[in-house]
């Protein structure tokens, strides 16, 4: 049994600092790196895909609709052909500093309300898709269980990883409560017993009580959660126990 | 006897157009494709990239300041670190797209007020070259003759293309007159010859009228000269009637 | 019989210009006047502000979702108290600048999708509705035919004009077609026509061919249709010659 | 003997939380609040406003350059019309605010690299007070010792208030030593008794080392010291102890 830990980083801009990239990024394999479009800026990116290195995590684009003042967690009525765009863009902005390091992008996890609106809506899923395919380099995409962009990107032949959420419940249809800010963790532990269930048993309790089935190839943990380092080394550490391997998707 | 045509595209954000990419792209030869600071936004660097490919124009970065309210023209003080890291980002977000169309970045002319204070500055042309450097691909960067891009461009190896204005009056020193917005062109011919001139004797008049000696691999005009278009087709037709070959620095 | 004209105006952005404002001007009696969220700048405002004052237009606010790229043109998610202080910001901004021309802010017009959306949803409308009571000065809110805003403004005792649009399809509940883009006009005479009759008979024929009641306080032409300032002095001269009077809602 | 104790507040934007506000209010008797330039938003604006209306707090503006991704810390080369409307565009966006919590604006004081650039360069001193003066309120303005505001101020009858810092060092010339972020303070006493020693004697030692008179009708703590709020309750309660009001300007 393995799985894929992933957090959201670089999404400080300028003097504005958000999340403890420093504390998190040790116990996780995976980085979704914002890409200057509600967070993170070309001087953030530089550093946070160092950090990435220095601790051997995998990164991935961490692109958004362009609202820096929502931190992209606000919908945005987009075309599909503005959608695909704005991913390229964001994705080639980050790989260009992944290429001085010498590092490959691993996957693409579209943030805040570009991630919950494009695991609903088929047109929005496809443009994120199209977009990846368009770039002709095995990334793989970030999706909810019987989401939109699973059930495309399987018909596409893009390589899809299965998400579930570490501080987020889960909805019957395997979808996540969305909020605008992360509310303060104090359950590390029930958290993580969570976690391990999804991966040992492939099962969790949704919001509204029924338990049901779950697929999870990584696990997210929003960084801007308060006690998001706590509770990442707390799953980390709960993993490792219940021997399940931590380790990025494409080891 | 041959020369680059350059000329600034893909300038428009949004709705907001800016230059008349479509009648200018026939006759250059070189296109600085805005990168998002100053102008530019993903959906128009997708179309700039197509309509440079489709008239054979080779492709160039043209990353700014992050000023899109002054467009660029207004210098900003930022450190070093901070400029190398702005070209890595816009450069890289248009290489995704270049990808897509199967073509290379030719070169990066920096836009406005950071080609400009680079002209003069070692620290800021240090900057602008040292990402160059990074990105370890060969790639031209322009500079006005005598400039510090051109004296550490050589130092430190990497390409440099000396470029003259059609558009603008140069200084004695080889530099030209920076303007915040492009004066409406009327004297198409005597632009034209100035630059035939330019190339065969290798010689301009400056604006304080003294005749210096000035080396040109590539000629700018400005598209947002209201006449841009014309202006460019005459200055094409000029040199062609000379004898001189118009093509890009990479042929 | 009289009706008032209104346009937006100061939609340029830095460099970027968009519009006629100098032709249009003259043959309107209200300005929409951009805050800098969709389009707009400091310098923009004072220079509509100047030149409303110069014709005697009286000015109003136009505020905008935050979305220069989108032009404000696409539907973004905010929270009514998000929605409240945007409008609140935006119309001080301007006010500032009214004041030091002497002159007051006559009505508030949102733009774009913020424009259309409180049309439909009662939370946006009475998010808007509140700044202005909020603001305690008397100022005008536009809305279309049996909207929300008309309804609830109604209700809150804020003084609304309904206002039709010249270039536009208007729908059969009195709503208008919303498009991304302005279409180039080419039947100004048929467009003055049937402004002619709103004002005249109160009645419109909608884009699927019914023939219905509307009523028109103002009437709205898009500064940014190509073919806006002929289609706006065209209606202005079938107004005229109709004897209707063209006068803005304070006089 | 009495001193004003101002802050920077509400430099906050979206989700990105710069300084203690809530912790600093109570101590100070005048905020300057951030207007959307370098920080603050609408929301944010409107809280701060709120919260100095709860503690008795007078407010200024605080506007800025256009560099949300540097904090307003980087000089721009605006001309002086750019920044004449910028001051009146921030101010005005204040005001609503101010108006709804019925306060009045007591001052305004440039941020970051205007205000720095402001105290040397005439032009630009003379654009700031150019827009003071057309605003036509009585609004103090902010400047150091034997600035080029202070002194073009008191020529053209804007009341100036000079101004000290808590946390920086100050030059020979009465200017301040600027730094791009401010270092953690550990000598929280020392830094007081300079405060007093200020206010007391008119000295203060500079970064040179010399003993030089100066005059401060307000103290400046910059709210994102780290410490900040420690700060200013140390220079608060030893301000008390040592017979100094400390109380707003307009008293």
């Amino acid at each position: 049994m393995k799985v894929d830990l992933n957090c959201d980083m670089g999404e400080s801009f300028g003097v504005f600092e958000v999340g403890n990239d420093e504390e998190i990024m040790p116990y996780i394999t995976s980085a979704n790196i914002a890409c200057g479009f509600h967070g993170g800026d070309p001087v953030v990116i530089r550093r946070s895909v160092e950090l990435a290195k220095k601790y051997n995590v995998q990164i991935g684009a961490h692109p958004s609709f362009p609202d820096l003042m929502g931190f992209g967690r606000r919908f945005m009525n987009c075309t599909p052909s503005e959608i695909k765009n704005y991913i390229i863009y964001q994705l080639g902005a980050l790989r260009e500093f992944a290429k001085i390091f010498d590092i490959k992008i691993q996957h693409c996890k579209p943030h805040g309300a570009l991630y919950m609106h494009a695991m609903e809506d088929e047109q929005t899923a496809r443009a994120i898709l199209e977009a990846i395919a368009e770039i002709e380099e095995e990334i793989i995409v970030f999706a909810l269980n019987h989401s939109a962009v699973e059930y495309l990107g399987n018909k596409m032949g893009i390589p899809i990883a299965l998400e579930a959420y570490a501080d987020r419940e889960h909805t019957k249809s395997g979808s996540i409560v969305l909020t605008r800010r992360g509310e303060k963790v104090s359950n590390y532990n029930a958290l993580a017993d969570r976690v391990v269930r999804m991966i040992k048993e492939q099962k969790v309790i949704t919001n509204t009580g029924e338990d049901i089935d779950i697929k999870a190839d990584t696990i997210c943990i929003h960084s801007d959660t308060p006690g998001a380092s706590l509770l990442t080394k707390t799953i980390f550490n709960s993993l490792v126990e219940n021997n399940i391997k931590v380790e990025s998707l494409k080891l």
